[in-house]
């Protein structure tokens, strides 16, 4: 768009252009860090529930006893389905040939959005904007727990009032309470996902919403970026290394073979942590808490691609990521495959729509500029 | 993200940034002109049809005869509602006490993506890509029409293979054929609404495209943008304005007030236009074509709200914009009012979706960074 001020350039893809600030929080990747607010998010992982966590991002503080009951009264009613969307989630869930988790918990939230009339967030005060988007939050993990066992065949499970998110979580999506131990886990897992510095679902989100749209406008429009390939957060193609290696005595065999053929090794390497993803770390603990067989191998598998990789490519770091754990704690937690995914959109829609709220009260549209580079027009028709 | 190299600051909002090169057209706001690749946008609205700009979209370049018979008899089929949309489309209608056709579309695209298992922009060729873009611009105006009309109480009519783009819209939309020179007044105001420069809808559509997501995913953002107060298009409130002052002989009496009370004039003034807008300029021509009182006192407050402005905010230039005259030819086309945003939109998809294959085949991820300005990190929990 020729403007009448000199276009700016800069590197390809925006890569290092600030494009707001945020209090909510930052990754220091040299540091192996990252944290929500003020707060390491590991440390938050290791000793807050996703209640809390989630009350830091959406209050802007860590609610005291008080403050978290009167959120959890809060949120509760928020859970179950809304009465727009039932009749029309078992088409959603079915459409289609293949289950599209993602696809499908953004055609919902887009659904409830509109019949819920949520209004855009440049017309509404800070408050109502957060009672929207707790509302966008609170359904997702209903949403998505249900669209799985629809598709399964199964009968949607309504939220508990008396279970805590992360019970809900696993209760939702299994029909059964589950064990206090893999509630531990997966609430840990949860709480290390809900942010994680700026990635492109969070700046989708924060396109949208400054142009003032809803909280579903804004939440749907980042599943989709989140759907993308780039985007990364796919801990199930972690675990199906696992399997392609099936025993512990063929690990230095595939992985010499994958290396060898110039393949990336899943699970390994991460764009911003130059030391072992803080979340690894935790994960595997979790997994070695949880215990048998598939963490062991997985720790020994880690050990090998390790060693591995320095002697086939040395000088090449490439810690074990996120993913790799994480589909070993949320196998062992009892989680299906296909839920993987939408387990990490589960929390991190908490996390969009702090930034969301964020970026409402900014009230600056986010609209850079194209260079045209075609030939010169008008051209004769 | 703190990261090695050095932040990169910008204007806010990206403002003046050059995130992309295009060859798709561009704006030259100081000359009053804006351009479809080498074209000038206004000259095919006033010559061509849609199907022609809509190929020159997709294909680079203005058909022959040929390509343009071949791209009619492609097209065609995608536009009936597809089955797995069907039985749920009256639900996405009649879901909350408001109708949000701009919401509903955005659902029922989603789902449609789903359900078409539209695969990622990175996993398919150029070819493949062009097919779902083709279905999601194709079926857009007939999910729009049928929303619509259910909303109404009415059946929603079908596409027919006999009828042009232009001419379906109004069929769809209003059940009846509607008069040649309807379809022409309409068929060039959604030739001159396929693109505009780079706005945040197309730069929403763009950053979930360069995710390497579908096109569903990337389109359903955009209307999320796009439905945003900030977005604008919304012709039907300009047209309100004209409700308000009602009569010509109270013109005078409504702009002062207004103005003297410091109110925006709705359909006055461009972000980017210092001139006349050319869509406005176009689309007064067309809307005296069609004559009748509505156009006539449209003109008439026009000329009055520019001397009053001239006398009361001297230096102050407001031309008038595109949505001023658009309300005016969407009403003596017969459209609804309601429809006025959902006719810019159903062809505006069509721009979307050719910046998004423009995006897919950078296949660079559009991912600025965040600047934390919280308290430091960590504080003890």
């Amino acid at each position: 768009m020729s403007v009448a001020t000199d276009p700016i350039q800069v590197p390809r893809g925006l890569k290092n252009v600030v494009v707001t600030d945020t209090e909510l929080g930052d990754v220091q990747g040299s540091a192996g860090f990252y944290h929500y607010r003020q707060y390491s998010a590991i440390e938050l992982a290791e000793k807050r529930t996703l209640e809390e966590v989630w009350y830091l991002f959406a209050y802007g503080r860590l609610p005291t006893a008080e403050q978290l009951a009167a959120f959890r009264a809060e949120v509760a009613p928020l859970r179950p389905l809304p009465a727009e969307v039932r009749p029309v989630l078992r088409s959603i869930a079915l459409a289609g040939a293949t289950f599209h988790p993602l696809a499908g918990l953004r055609t919902a939230l887009s659904l409830i959005g509109a019949a819920r009339g949520l209004r855009p967030v440049y017309d509404q005060n800070p408050a109502q904007r957060r009672v929207d988007a707790l509302l966008i939050s609170a359904v997702t993990p209903t949403v998505l727990a249900a669209l799985h066992r629809i598709r399964e065949g199964l009968e949607p499970v309504e939220p508990r009032a008396d279970l805590s998110a992360a019970a809900n979580w696993l209760y939702m999506v299994t029909g059964a309470v589950p064990e206090a131990a893999k509630v531990a886990a997966i609430e840990s897992y949860l709480v290390s996902t809900v942010d994680h510095g700026f990635n492109a679902s969070t700046f989708t989100a924060r396109v949208v919403a400054s142009t003032g749209a809803d909280v579903a406008s804004a939440v749907a429009a980042a599943i989709g970026a989140f759907s993308g390939p780039l985007h990364g957060g796919a801990p199930d193609r972690a675990l199906e290394a696992l399997d392609a290696i099936g025993t512990p005595d063929r690990i230095d065999e595939w992985v010499r073979a994958e290396m060898l053929a110039g393949r990336r090794i899943m699970g390994f390497g991460h764009a911003v942590y130059r030391t072992e993803d803080p979340r690894a770390r935790m994960l595997r603990e979790i997994g070695q808490r949880l215990g048998g067989d598939l963490v062991d191998f997985a720790v020994a598998v880690e050990r090998r691609v390790l060693a591995l990789l320095k002697e086939l490519k040395p000088g090449r770091e490439l810690p074990v990521n996120v993913e790799f754990y994480a589909g070993v704690v949320m196998e062992l937690s009892g989680l299906p495959r296909s839920m993987f995914t939408p387990t990490f959109a589960s929390s991190r829609v908490i996390g969009w729509c702090a930034n969301i709220l964020e970026q409402a009260a900014d009230s600056k549209i986010i609209r850079p500029i194209a260079r045209y580079v075609g030939p010169p027009a008008p051209q004769p028709l």
